[in-house]
């Protein structure tokens, strides 16, 4: 799967700042391939690039509309239709994330059939995989976890990727989520694949390596999220995790998109996290905590960091604000 | 999804009779619809029903030739499409249960399209899903779940499904694999749906009833199964059962398909699914346990139900031999 470059980046109507997270993620890890944001009346994200449409994207070189928003259930927006058509019949090629797929727009798809453009449904795995085996593989490895969902768990792993290569270790960031896999350039979205075969798909995301090598695996969902954690259990045993980082966005106010069910404790994430990591590898171990501060002060953030760090007695970091190094110094 | 009847029960060259249990289950549950077995050189299942090729279940009045073999990882045999499209030539429906879907076998689906024959794919869901919501619904539920794969957790449910009419109550079996489909004639393969929508998926099978109405839902996988964790965890989320029935083989080695991974205890399996069930239901607790003691001497089975009742403390049963009575009176 090969997404022409550069982007832009399309909004549509995003009902808040966490719902434009895949144009968030790009634009954060891969500035220099995002031209522009697209967005329609009642966007409430802004990613801080220049505003334009796609005629105005076009003619600063863009290559690819990217659908940078998500929604619970993953569908287009219905106003979205027609504009992609149009952008498409422009010369523009689509990648979108959603679990509907664009491919399955009867007009979308004729519109690309019309003129030659190309539709990259990056959530939508276009391989089979087999059953996970449970069987140990050389490399090491690393899985980002969670109170919650969008928590920081990609920020988390593409931090520690780039940090380690700064430290002249072989590391590689393993993506399962639309975004990441915008950003990685390949991975598999985990969520989207037959429930029969989540840890499976993990295991070939993560195949044997070099012994010194490590797989940075982005996590999805909470093993405390009743929606999602059917998905977050079969990634963290395909996985087979040396080190745990737990991921946290301490103004959560319930877990995210269920208001009748309460965050866990970070104690007691970990503890499970671990419990359940250990069927496939019986060293799993939490390393280091990962919370993202961007909603409180810099006094507070600061506090919260120490205290956790204190409390739990592991390295505790936000990835944008203070690097992720006491992490990665406890991946040998 | 409506299946003609009765069935001709095609067992290939099943490995093991473990390997026939979709079959297994029909002639178990619903005798009345099978005309016989249709068994290729090298079957090591037997159904004790008369041996029979398509031409001869033809002139019985078979209406339905039935895949009811499951190969690790759901694909058909090579050697038994020939044998398939004759059948459908002859002027046979098909039904299967694998993951690998007839309509996807172009001989098959051609000799279909030809003859005008209908193909029924039961494991793969024909409809789309919701993503759980968690939120707490009318009516009563009852889970089964298991220390493995394949220990009895869809006899146990037909079992108490039948006890509890007996009874008087109202009661619904609510399928969750191939063999329970075509048992209930309706039901959903957990297994089969994206992996974001199993929860939504149990959600949508056992939906708002009447406070006195139990749901028996049959359970797929363990907890402690690196390959299907994940399908199970999903199925309890969603499920938000009452009351859990722990499901065991005693004399299984190891794991099923994994040599290097034992089975847990009881008393363990029975604690990690009550603790990670209460996050939908904090009520839920284990009502019983159900053993399948049929590679057991009668006194060797015995005393294990007596054994494990008195560890436990909970009505301990094998459906075959003992019933589940002891069980449905936990059931008010």
């Amino acid at each position: 799967m090969q997404i022409e470059r550069p982007y832009l980046l399309f909004l549509g109507d995003a009902r808040d700042q966490l719902a434009a997270k895949t144009a968030d993620g790009i634009r954060q890890w891969r500035p220099d391939w995002c031209v522009g944001q697209w967005r329609l009346a009642g966007c409430k994200a802004d990613l801080g690039l220049k505003d334009m449409d796609a005629r105005a994207a076009r003619d600063k070189g863009a290559k690819t509309v990217v659908i940078g928003v998500a929604n619970r259930g993953g569908v287009l927006g219905p106003s979205w239709i027609p504009l992609l058509v149009e952008a498409v019949a422009m010369g523009f090629d689509l990648a979108s994330g959603l679990h509907q797929s664009l491919k399955a727009v009867p007009e979308i798809a004729a519109a690309a059939r019309k003129h030659g453009r190309k539709l990259s449904d990056v959530r939508i795995p276009d391989r089979e995989f087999d059953v996970g085996s449970g069987a140990k593989r050389p490399g090491k490895r690393l899985l980002t976890v969670g109170t919650d969902c969008s928590v920081g768990k990609m920020y988390t792993s593409l931090a520690l990727e780039q940090e380690l290569r700064k430290r002249g270790k072989k590391a590689d960031f393993r993506a399962t989520g639309q975004t990441g896999i915008l950003i990685a350039g390949s991975g598999v979205s985990v969520d989207a694949v037959v429930a029969d075969f989540i840890s499976g798909a993990t295991e070939w995301l993560s195949p044997a390596n070099d012994p010194e090598h490590w797989d940075l695996i982005e996590g999805q969902g909470s093993l405390f999220h009743a929606s999602y954690a059917g998905v977050s259990l079969g990634l963290l045993h395909g996985a087979q995790a040396d080190a745990l980082v737990m991921c946290h966005e301490p103004t959560r106010k319930h877990m995210r998109g269920l208001p009748h069910y309460k965050l866990p404790s970070l104690k007691d994430c970990i503890q499970l996290n671990e419990q359940l990591a250990r069927l496939t590898n019986p060293a799993a171990k939490c390393v280091g905590v990962s919370i993202n501060t961007s909603h409180l002060g810099k006094a507070e953030a600061d506090r919260l960091l120490k205290e956790t760090a204190d409390q739990l007695g592991l390295p505790t970091v936000d990835p944008l604000k203070t690097g992720v190094g006491s992490i990665a110094d406890r991946l040998s």
